[in-house]
């Protein structure tokens, strides 16, 4: 737990993470899912991890992966549809231009649905990383738009035990993707009631937001179902290690939280491409504790004051205050 | 007319634009309203000039505005209310912190329309510029959202002659403004029928969005209204001359414009610093034309295609012919 | 004194700040020299202050001025040579186009230098912040180079009481500004062993720099002379309050500063455009404070270790010991 | 041959490219060298193409590479030593802070340049793109700076036969790479005659370079050896098809690549990661081919003219008359 929330990874955090250079791998981490597991098992406060439909789970696994998290005691929080490791998805996947893609997009988040209701998880991440275009005159706006909310629509009706979460991200795998930013994805769900939303604070970062009004954005709707944490220098999804770099931005976002009584996982996101997965994990858990402690150093009351004044100074006297300095 | 749409400038064009800097200006245009409109008829095709309000129109001069725009036959497409060039809006206008702020922006609004209508002018432009924070802990998002959506609502009840549009903006005068993408806006303006969107290209590209997409999501909603045309490189507001760095980008909004019908005015929102005014709004006139010529070298129907096929060579293929190269 | 530096601050500091839209400021501050000077005795630990040639600082007032800082123990730390405030210099100073311009401009520095003389000022600051280009075929870079070269060789011959210091920065004014970054302004300054550099914090960080790298780069080449301090969110030079954003990066500058043996002045260079100029130096330097003691807290050699280990994770566990969270 | 330029392109723009989501690729392209270079000659214009070093070429493959290549009527431009597809590169390679990498880097480069020589290869391409850090207080920048300049003066006395080149980048596989900008690298290479400098134009893009400055630098410092061809939206290093994105700046570098006399290799380095290599690489060429002619429609002396009169409303015209629009 990090101050009263949940505490979440996605598996592969506890991998051999890759880049476009170096397809091997920088090299440690687990390489089955339960070599994965047990180091996470060293992780303060864990407790759960992500999973990725196909990858960790599968018709064939479902059950043994059920009794491998049960005997470490974890949780899975959240099942991710594959709809970006494999060139089918490449064009798209849910706004893919080849309606079969599009239908096969959608039978894949049902499916992993299904999944995560046998294995008492209530969410699955539908990411539309590959929703996008590279180049100008390679993607109908227009279509895209519809076929989104359609293929949405109708995942959301599948299966009652679980809510279909949209995380959003301005690019990447795309050099744009459909699905941008928090107040797209608010625009887009218009109606669509059963879905929620996954900010990914990175993703809101590079996108160029400030994560704190994100995250209320997200709220006043009633859709801030759900956060993935790390970090990045906001021109590309690093995702590295809680506080990296956004120091006061993770406050502001810790206060928002509290104040918009946010009680759902905090997850973390990361890519240890050349750290230890546990070490890594580990620094982000103390520093979500050192934000939540930190802004209860100062209290909310106070910072709402200092908010309603709209006053610059007094902001940056109580976040030095804040962090103790 | 650029094509089949009515041309527009803002008037300061004509004028002598200054920056932080070099506050006098860097010299150059007219100084009264009647020296920039004739400056401006020295422009090839240009139908009429946008006012900001109190500015170049008020009470005193309306008349005389009225006529000197019916002796040059030119028309006022657009009046803007000034919520951005003084001290007192510099927390905000319909969104500031302090409540007496919020009513002087909305009563500024309806002035302004109310001049409008008696102008002939179809849409006041509001601008809020100045609704936005600096530094993190200075916004009350959930409010200021609030705030913004009822300040709207009223303005847009206030006139039926007059339709408001919003212009978004992603920062500037703030380091972050509040309604910031085309989704943004959107999402602020959902059951607010009477208010449209003014699309500023610059302002779009600044937002890192594709700003093709930008039009096509606008007008899926029924809200594109008018365009204001410049150009910069992406992480700033440069105001700079049509066609200066994003003729691709420029290109596909000419394809999707004519794709999507739009008929409306083409304005121009530049900040000639060191140019002549009238020749860099020539330069904008001529650049605008030369991509209607350039779509239409290839036509609608083989961009569409390219654009079904999602297919980057061929769209690459169909950019280079278009540009007749 | 900020730790062992003297402390310094822009006399604008403490005046009006303006921007392109609201060109009559924001409001605040003092209006002559000598208000400004009253208000910055409030701020803690200040030594001294910039003035900037022609605007606070001229033939008939020198001697004032000179008594206006004695009275108050206040010193001059740098004078900066007004080439970027008057249209004359729109098109360039030390680099311009125009032969005549590139004489003037160096006749402004030299004149400059022998008010810093006369004034015991020890430094000038050539900033040629209108020296670039805004369009694609507008500057002649080669020429460019040289003219910048053979200027500044010519200026730091001129007076050898003041070292002339050359501050780069990435854009603003001009769309491209030709000395953008820490290794252009040492390049250009191979071989003329006579001229510095000013490090501008907020300069380093929109132009993409890691500004403690920029720190050790110039300090390597001999030339880190004198420091600009602001923070800003790396998109522009927004001129903020420090510890407005960076935390990390200026924890790790104090770290350099302190490895590198720096001694020399920490001005501000902020623009509070909508805040108290007394009020937002003092939390400027109540965070420059707060850096010192927090390098202190881990001291030197544990820090100098992780970075020879370069283990992300070890150094993410002394920053947050550093911020005492 | 573009224009005069031999034409090249690496190898792996006719294989199977791969993201770090896709490990597997996005399918397409040969898996052999030989089926690699056979998809190459279906490419109007190409000349040769670069390789890799152990990827492509090795002890036991080379004289089969030499003559696969004589087979074909094919050069070899460029050997490239790999310091960036291994894990154990993944801390950097000649600026790694162990002392054995650091030497096992410069082994690798030396080899590499003896299988140049065999392969009458005239360069090899030293990209330090591991050399950099991701997190503050992750590097020790004086260092690194010394190890850099050490490994590179004692390659480029290897074997005179084969010139050593730097690749100069701003960000990945590292968020910050050491040899960020041409200036950098530039300074970098003072007093190291023998080693010369690679352009990749999408490196000079993402580093907010504007392009023809940085090949006009590299020039006048005797430095500019050798091009990179593709393109991106200046925040990522996309490796895209050359003229999706920036038409004006790619025509503005092929003028100044006239006047500045430059007559070396034009080799793409793209990523087709969705498209198929062969069509992509045929697109880039016709582009390049287009915009010397654009060059010369207009004229040298004529482009030369505007630069001098700094215009640019008149860069405007030349830049729209060169596009034939």
């Amino acid at each position: 737990m990090i101050a009263n929330h949940p505490f979440g990874a996605c598996l592969p955090t506890f991998g051999n993470c890759a880049d476009r250079y170096c397809l091997g791998g920088y090299g440690g981490g687990g390489n089955t899912v339960e070599e994965m597991l047990d180091l996470s098992k060293k992780v303060e406060g864990l407790d759960g991890l992500e999973l990725v439909g196909n990858w960790h789970v599968n018709d064939q696994n479902i059950r043994d992966v059920a009794k491998m998290f049960k005997d470490r005691g974890l949780k899975i929080p959240m099942l991710v549809p594959d709809l970006w490791t494999q060139a089918k998805w490449g064009r798209g996947s849910l706004a893919a231009p080849d309606a079969r893609t599009r239908q096969a997009a959608v039978d894949e988040v049902k499916k992993v649905m299904d999944w995560a209701a046998e294995l008492d998880c209530p969410y699955v991440d539908v990411w539309p990383g590959q929703d996008g275009f590279d180049y100008s005159f390679q993607a109908d706006y227009v279509e895209a738009w519809k076929w989104l909310r359609e293929g949405l629509a109708v995942c959301s009706q599948h299966n009652d035990k679980v809510r279909v979460l949209v995380e959003y991200k301005l690019k990447e795998p795309r050099t744009h993707c459909f699905v941008d930013h928090a107040s797209t994805v608010l625009l887009l769900l218009q109606g669509l009631d059963k879905v929620g939303v996954l900010l990914d604070v990175g993703h809101s970062l590079a996108a160029g937001e400030n994560v704190a009004e994100a995250a209320a954005l997200l709220s006043t709707y009633g859709k801030l179902d759900y956060l993935h944490l790390n970090d990045n220098y906001r021109s590309w999804d690093d995702d590295m290690i809680v506080g990296a770099v956004h120091l006061v931005e993770y406050l502001e976002l810790v206060y928002w939280l509290k104040r918009l009584g946010y009680k759902g996982w905090l997850t973390l996101d990361i890519f240890p491409y050349r750290e230890d997965g546990v070490a890594a994990a580990t620094q982000c858990y103390r520093w979500m504790t050192a934000f939540s402690r930190a802004v209860d150093r100062v209290g909310l009351e106070e910072f709402t004051r200092a908010i309603r004044d709209a006053d610059a100074c007094q902001a940056s006297d109580l976040v030095r205050r804040a962090m103790n300095l």
